[in-house]
């Protein structure tokens, strides 16, 4: 199977092609071809930033975010084509560029019943009515296209029950209720985002016997505050008291159907009813206009202060509506949500520029396509940078003055809002040639959430290269600084190591990244500019996920210029080409240095002593870390002594691997059977406060209030074993090649 | 880690060497190596083949079967240090050698209270004993370093009963004796080796009821049915009367306390109580003098004409003994075992030749140092074979006249015949460095079973290096045939790409190549030299597992001369050399092609009826396996063309990754969560009778007697796709490189 599937025009071409990329560069006519770079041209690399222009990702975004793009609706078809149109050009476009298609299980609304939230008396009679949509501001909240506001996966159905106001639904939030007497037996629980994903607010309810869910978004979380419509889009870039946040209520990533298999027409598919990780229960986002309508009428206990918002009333729990208020004591909230799960086609698009010297060493660049309205921020601002910087490349591969060392794979993915299900399904198919063979992953999702700083985030191999690459670049605006220096005065920590630097963020599962990090192992990082966050306190860019997410408020208020977007495609830019053309990989796997020392740490100060209680010693594991460093370390000089001698293409090659490999050497696709898909023993989901080896850290929580001897504490031993394991696994790896 | 631990003494060393390694060749000083062979040299090969002397391998094994070395006795540990001194020898030893121990569960019966088999009358009076040690025939069967005759992890603990003849103890023969109508609850099982594996007997037996096992060894099964004194050794390579075959009755391969994570002093352990895989009963073997005793005066119906055997009388089925027999019919028989599960240390030894130019490509050759007495077959005619080897490879590397291009590895484990225990736990230690970089695994147990022909296991891409190397070297004996020939007389069969060709047989799990092949997925091999089928039935060398397995066994009886192990050296060494100096690796992955196109043929014939009935098509396996064989043949070509030309270093490296890698492409351990270690999709254990994909062919055979719509044709499906899934993703590796 191709890498892409579905246009089978390009393969015999392709089949010559990979004849010509084995028989060698010297195969492929001069002139037609230049010869190959042996390093990072670093002429070139200002070139690729010269020419990446803030108009162009303006057009590009213009164009993208003209109309809605859900996955798998026509516009996101004729994107496709789009995409394929510039990756193809013939002046401007890649070596190739094809689509591939899966078939995934989805989740709409019905275009016949719309999900309905109302109150309603005792006799039936219905007293209010939730706004079913967002209000028409701008002309471009209104139509077929823009699909209505609704929580993906929520099962259908209809339930009533008295109105309770649980917070942010977390598990914490439900005994809090209960600890004040509240009976959640049959209640609507009205839940803000934040504190816990989407779906865990359902599933938290449910097993209190909450039988439906209102979500909202407080303007204390979003606007600062603010909610006023004067104050509000189109006035500001705050979110109008119609907005809703859409989303993804599955818990896992992929298509729900075919876990570890692509979803491919034929493959395998579990029973749609049999699936866990949907909400059970009828679940509904709705406006904080509608949302202060039923809160501020609620009776019962006032809520706890962290409980409160920026509605204009005291919020109290409930249960019920207060005698004295719009709906009288005995009414209730019905929820009717008419959702389907539905099979649809959805495309990965591939486009790919072949490496002169090793096309069998891939560099990915990455981002969703889908969006759930507009989306001009998520994820059109990531994709118009995608087209810019595949279009400075593409020009000048065309030309024939530029082609990598080692191949770039650029992608966008299909149906990411639904739950990275594009992604995934992709690492699904192509596991092994994936894993053996790609050098990093670089995600641009949001390019631009505000425009004041870079943000990255990243596993600790591709640090060094981002700040390569952030130290080359001025950042926009006034003062003249790098986009490295402006960031630090951000984000900076204090490294054992560097001193003050800029902090590189952790990756969690948000976006593409997540199978590539997470199941294939592979060095990953996700680039964005962000907020001052002195000056907003706002959980993300106030019209996410809404219909309000449009091209003119890009323009107007989150990147006005489009300085921020450029800059954003000349730092990710400039990182794909040093990954893509640099002799010996800039992937700085000594990093993992500080990273695991860090881990050991908050382990020994967190958890020792608990540890020690049931004897459980953390020797090993310092051996292994202490192993580790040394590895590194000598690694570096082995590096620094092979960069000073002219070394041979085979002992560049065996480095390289090395470097490449180390990010595999931490999967252990047993050591969580329960998380699906989180294999990286460093970077699997956390629980507990103690930001230390997931693993470790997860099993003692579960453990600490368990008898000695018990099945939980045999589990903190077996894994502090796999990280052990793991580590000198990956030292062993770092070692010299031919050492005993 | 590094890959030996224990003996640090080499690791400063190995690091300076190391370092010598990546800054090249080169730096290492002339005159102390030779310039790097780019190719396979056939001097060189015919220099190795021809110094290889069939006195030296007969030295070899005079020394080490000259005493009993059980894993971890102290003659064990001296073989340790008779290998290391072997392999750091200036004038004939390797680059590098070291020992590295791990901490393992191993079983041993009592020093103080010996097994012991009785037959007791009603009152408790012993009227019969089983012999409880081996005659001493020799002088070499008597003495404190012979382990009398055991069921490793049986289970201590004293059995009464009456005895039923259970034939092989398949759960068939189980069904067959009740129903017969014999009450199997409270009974002693006698049954025979065969059939199926040594624990399986034990596990049927107490599902039904019964609470003690004997095993012995049919003269039928193995003495081709002659059992007289004067008829077996020392008169003939026959087992004498008093022969038990020892062995393992742990059902599944590795340290049994720490599956998946290397058995280190510190690794986390399972509850031994709480460990699966052991036999529930206590188990004994015994002789088939006293088996005869046993099973001639049974009473009850005549056992089926195939449970029949050569102990000279009618075998019945029991319960019980004849009234006219020498026991009466009241006398029930008590089986007493003591064994003792023990954590002991037991060593891997590693040699290395590291190669001049690909220094991180390893070729593992290795075998098993453990016997359970002298061992001179099993395995010391491996390690003999092994030793020789390394002495003619380590005698050109220390003249300086050879390095091979890529590096050699050399094995010998520990505690094999407990389960494969020291080289599951070193897969599991190294497993990632392995995965990258291992080109394939040879492995020389048992060297000579007879001395007849070649016979050789593997998978597909090792097929054309061993016959390649058989085609070049002379078959002992007259005739003046080549090992390719003469091989091919015995085991042939008709291939649709070759015609008449020798038949590489398939490896199960029943030497140290099962971790790299099923857990790694690594290309692996097995060679020895064997039997004249024609000339004998015996399931196995008749002395296998018993102290008349000697030095003498095997120079009388075996291979006189010792030119049969001189061939099997020629052969392996000839490989070896074939993989590791070769520019382009001699694994032919295209004849995977006649390997699924054959899977795939008896999944149609097989279970394709069946399927259809429940709406299951093949189709997506018909066009993965079509696909498969298109990419594979468009590989060769490439392969050719590159040939032909004169490629550059990195195009050979990377078409040799696509060969390396390809059977690593196959593993999916998410396949068979319930079969540890298990995670190759074509070569994992398979139940039924059609030889095709074993996932598929299990699953089917489970879902068989299920309805419609049940989990069991779930399985079916998913089992489907997993294959499908796991074709397409090879074939993805074999297309070119930078093909979309």
């Amino acid at each position: 199977m191709q890498w892409a599937k579905g246009l089978g025009l390009g393969l015999g071409a392709a089949a010559f092609l990979g004849l010509g990329v084995i028989v060698g560069h010297f195969a492929i006519p001069k002139g037609a071809d230049p010869p190959a770079s042996q390093d990072l041209d670093l002429e070139v690399l200002d070139t690729v930033i010269g020419q990446l222009e803030a108009g162009g990702i303006q057009e590009n975004l213009r164009e993208l975010a003209r109309e809605p793009h859900l996955a798998s609706s026509p516009r996101d078809e004729a994107l496709v084509q789009l995409l394929l149109q510039r990756w193809q050009d013939p002046a401007s476009g890649l070596d190739e560029a094809s689509a591939s298609t899966y078939e995934v299980l989805l989740s709409f609304p019905s275009p016949e019943q719309p999900n309905l939230v109302t109150v309603v008396d005792p006799i039936g009679e219905i007293l209010f009515f939730c706004n079913q949509s967002e209000k028409n501001l701008t002309g471009e909240q209104g139509g077929p296209d823009v699909v209505p506001p609704y929580a993906a996966y929520a099962p259908p159905g209809t339930s009533q029950g008295l109105l309770v106001y649980a917070n942010q639904g977390t598990e914490e939030d439900f005994m809090e209720l209960e600890a004040q007497g509240i009976k959640l037996n049959d209640t609507i629980a009205l839940t803000r985002y934040g504190g816990v994903g989407r779906g865990a607010k359902a599933i938290n309810a449910a097993k209190h016997g909450v039988v439906g869910v209102l979500v909202y978004t407080d303007p204390a979380d979003i606007n600062d505050g603010q909610s006023l419509p004067n104050e509000t889009f189109p006035h500001s870039w705050r979110l109008p008291p119609s907005g809703v946040e859409r989303g993804s209520y599955y818990e896992y990533f992929g298509d729900p159907l075919t876990p570890y298999l692509p979803a491919t027409h034929s493959s395998f598919r579990l029973d749609p009813d049999s699936v866990s990780g949907f909400p059970p229960i009828p679940t509904q986002p709705i406006g904080f206009d509608s949302a202060q309508v039923l809160l501020c009428n609620l009776r019962g206990n006032m809520a706890p202060d962290t409980w409160q918002g920026a509605l204009g009333c005291d919020y109290r729990l409930g249960p019920g509506f207060r005698p004295d208020g719009r709906f009288g004591e005995y009414s209730q909230v019905n929820v009717s949500v008419y959702n389907r799960r539905e099979l649809r086609n959805s495309s990965n698009i591939l486009g790919l520029i072949r490496g002169a010297v090793e096309p069998d060493r891939y560099v990915l660049y990455g981002n969703h396509r889908d969006s759930w309205v507009h989306g001009a921020v998520d994820p059109s601002s990531g994709t118009a940078v995608l087209l810019e910087l595949s279009r400075v490349l593409g020009t000048l591969l065309k030309k024939g003055t530029w082609r990598p060392r080692r191949s770039i794979l650029f992608a966008s993915w299909g149906a990411e809002e639904f739950g990275l299900i594009g992604s995934t399904e992709f690492a699904e198919e192509f596991f092994r040639k994936l894993q053996e063979r790609t050098v990093a992953y670089i995600n641009v999702d949001i390019a631009v959430f505000a425009n004041a700083t870079l943000r990255a985030q990243g596993t600790p191999p591709v640090q060094s290269v981002i700040f390569s690459s952030a130290k080359q670049i001025p950042a926009p605006g006034p003062g003249g600084l790098t986009i490295y220096d402006n960031w630090i005065r951000y984000f900076n920590r204090s490294s054992s190591v560097y001193g003050l630097i800029p902090s590189l963020g952790t990756l969690g599962a948000g976006s593409d990244y997540a199978p590539f990090l997470h199941f294939l192992g592979i060095s990953s990082m996700d680039i964005a500019y962000t907020y001052d966050r002195s000056k907003t306190s706002a959980r993300i860019y106030p019209t996410y996920h809404t219909a309000f997410d449009t091209f003119g408020y890009v323009d107007k208020f989150v990147d006005p210029g489009f300085s921020s977007h450029r800059a954003v495609a000349q730092t990710a830019g400039s990182t794909l080409l040093r990954l893509s053309d640099s002799l010996i990989l800039p992937l700085n796997v000594s990093d993992y240095s500080e990273t695991l020392r860090g881990f050991l740490q908050a382990a020994q100060h967190g958890l020792g002593a608990l540890l020690e209680q049931h004897g459980i010693g953390l020797g090993p594991l310092v051996s292994a870390v202490e192993n580790f460093e040394k590895a590194a370390m000598a690694l570096n000089q082995r590096m620094l002594a092979l960069q000073e001698g002219s070394p041979d293409p085979l002992q560049v090659r065996m480095l390289n691997d090395q470097l490449m490999l180390l990010e595999r050497t931490f999967l252990n696709p047993r050591a969580f059977p329960e998380e699906r898909y989180y294999s990286h023993v460093l970077w699997a989901p956390r629980t507990g406060s103690v930001a230390t080896f997931p693993g470790l850290a997860n099993a003692c929580s579960r453990a600490k209030d368990t008898a000695p001897g018990s099945a939980a504490w045999a589990e903190v031993r077996r894994q502090l074993s796999i990280v052990v394991a793991a580590l000198e696994g990956a030292t062993a790896t770092l070692r010299p090649v031919a050492d005993l």
